[in-house]
């Protein structure tokens, strides 16, 4: 017997046909001996109507108020899944984030406290199944709080934690986490397993199989969290730490996938004095105006010479990072602005980085046998970022899949592909 | 200054550009200086289609779960309509069953059993304006409860009489109560005034403006009720009691209004005997069944000599009240069952009534000159109904609407047509 959160996202979910194909996998698990707790999304589409709707009533809308609207999606799903299950002659209820209570705090993307689990222990207890709406929870003084969009997969991981689960398992559309991004190389490959950090890195450069926020906290509470499909009966992919899957990590790659984001736009400053407090006249209004800056190049020629400086921003920021420079000419000193939204950072992840030297030169090595220009390069412990001209994305992405020895072998690319 | 709920039924709230109308409403009873609730139903359509998906999701479903369920469509237009309000500078907040709370026991069809208005009353000390979704309350184990269909009428009245208002109105698609279906008497004529007995005989037997529940409730807490269109800046219809609108009833027709509904069937039983507990073995099991019998006519010959026994049920009910007459057949003794959906019941409504003779003999006189037969009657202290051949139904409504004095002048028939 295990104690297991089984999370459900909007495709899966879209319609009474798939709650029941939903209904009948819960059923699978509950009749295997488990205790089981399910988390639903609301159908998919109906997010978006919701916040479509707050938009039209008010452009600057009450986040307290968008709560309360966007928070039925989850309520309907949560009702339609309990009374499905219910009718296949199984003992389950919905518990409402308010009714369990899941704590959070703050408005439209607010924060999970803390879930109280003893309405949950006496379901289990009575041999039940309990449905809870993810994206919600209750503030301290009683509001309706949401988690922010993709809000569902940190409700499930957060719910797995609280109730002390032997794992948590999502259940997608897709059948688990590739090499990369399937629909540019055929010839990816599922992952059988992936280590947190992997995954957020490859999360955070344009894997979008989880919330992030969701993978960090797995991390934090070293919650096992598998991603399988909701309409395929296939082992998925299991996010766990190094330790736990340590049996396997011998045999694997290096690395173990290439990511890619065509999100950022490059700005560059020409001309900047050499002089002190350059950097600080630059960075200070865009982080005050909570634009994130991501890649950073400073070419600095001769000492006491002007030089140049490029970095990165969201694509979606890149109007308001060059206002707010514009503001600050006058104190940065910088002779002119160019930007450029024709790029993308394409990044080689894996934890077996770590203990082998020379990824990034072999990475190089391999975009420059195709000619393709790195305009700059940022590493950490377990990852290689390079920004690359947007049109060359995809042929980058092949090249390192290829040169890392990512491909599958034919047999298996049918089933990626 | 007055203290006031106003509702809003679906068609008013069926999309941003309505609920924006609904505020400048609110917004304007608001700067008046009144302290507003506002009561809000779903918009039109919506609890159509969730009902809907709890029939395909489990054709028994759990009234406790398709109460969470259909819930949610009001959640949605309160959140909405606060945040509409919100931005036109007004201080509104939504308050969901749960959180006032509104206490109701039962499922699917629950009544409210109180509703605690301190929280309200801090909304007010605060010159705020509440917005509640209606339909819905809270058991009293925490779970979300829904009152039935057509249920915010309800709910805006309790919420009226729980705060003590000065007046409850309704804002619904037309703009009051008519003497009689407009569409089959183009001279039909708005009523200023209409008590709440009448409005109760008017609405059980085919006027759709108002829950009867939620006119009941009026009457006990006598609450006035302003039924009035969201589309219109037209006076509506005050429902009261004879007391608090004396001043007008003199000037006031004998009969207000004349209803006619379609949803009866008639039941014939042919050659009863004439032994003690025959009634008793007929209405006995039509009781227990929960079938509602309405009007009955006993033609009795000799005493002695079987007889027939002629009543009406409810159109949805027909077929199982056959079966359950079939099943009796033995005990009760008729040689035959006689079956009539072909049916209407024509009704003359009016307090005047009680101080007027020769009210029914008027009537029946009207309906004789137009040769249409008169299959039964009842009359209470207020009313006179009568069965006649469906066919008939309009033809009847406006004789009597015409011989009772209804019809409007010529200048404003335009404006009810």
């Amino acid at each position: 017997m295990a104690r297991i959160v089984m999370k459900f996202g909007g495709t899966s979910m879209a319609g009474i046909e798939r709650i029941r194909n939903v209904a009948g996998r819960v059923k699978r698990e509950a009749e295997a001996g488990n205790q089981v707790a399910v988390v639903v999304s609301a159908m998919a589409g109906e997010t978006d109507r919701l916040v479509q709707l707050c938009r039209e009533a008010a452009p600057l809308y009450d986040p307290r108020e968008y709560d309360v609207v966007v928070a039925s999606g989850e309520q309907v799903t949560a009702g339609l899944l309990a009374m499905t299950l219910q009718g296949m002659g199984l003992n389950a209820r919905s518990y409402m984030g308010w009714q369990l209570p899941i704590r959070a705090s703050g408005h439209a993307a607010a924060l999970i406290e803390g879930i109280d689990v003893a309405v949950l222990e006496r379901v289990f207890d009575d041999d039940g199944i309990a449905v809870i709406p993810g994206f919600q929870g209750v503030t301290s003084d009683g509001a309706v709080a949401t988690l922010g969009r993709g809000g569902s997969d940190t409700s499930a991981v957060a719910l797995a934690a609280a109730m002390k689960a032997d794992r948590c398992d999502i259940y997608t559309d897709v059948d688990g986490v590739y090499t990369t991004d399937p629909r540019i190389v055929p010839k990816a490959k599922k992952l059988d397993f992936v280590t947190y950090e992997e995954m957020l890195e490859l999360a955070s450069v344009g894997a979008k199989v989880l919330q992030t926020r969701s993978v960090g906290l797995a991390m934090r509470t070293k919650m096992p969290v598998q991603v399988l499909s909701s309409f395929e009966d296939r082992p998925g992919t299991l996010i766990a730490d190094e330790a736990a899957i340590e049996g396997q990590i011998m045999e694997r790659n290096v690395i173990t996938g290439i990511a890619h984001d065509r999100n950022e736009a490059l700005i560059t400053l020409v001309d900047l004095p050499d002089t002190p407090g350059t950097v600080a006249a630059i960075f200070g209004p865009l982080a005050k105006a909570n634009i994130n800056v991501d890649m950073i190049v400073q070419s600095v020629r001769q000492a006491g010479e002007a030089s140049d400086l490029t970095f990165t921003v969201p694509n979606a920021s890149l109007a308001q990072a060059v206002a707010e420079l514009e503001k600050a000419k006058g104190k940065i000193g910088f002779k002119e602005i160019i930007t450029n939204m024709e790029i993308a950072k394409v990044s080689a992840v894996g934890v077996g980085m770590r203990s082998n030297a020379g990824i990034a030169a072999q990475m190089f090595e391999a975009l420059a046998e195709r000619r393709i220009n790195i305009l700059a390069i940022t590493t950490s412990e377990i990852k290689v970022s390079v920004l690359i001209p947007e049109e060359y994305t995809e042929l980058a992405v092949r090249v390192l899949h290829s040169a890392f020895g990512l491909d599958a072998e034919a047999d298996s690319a049918g089933a990626a592909a």
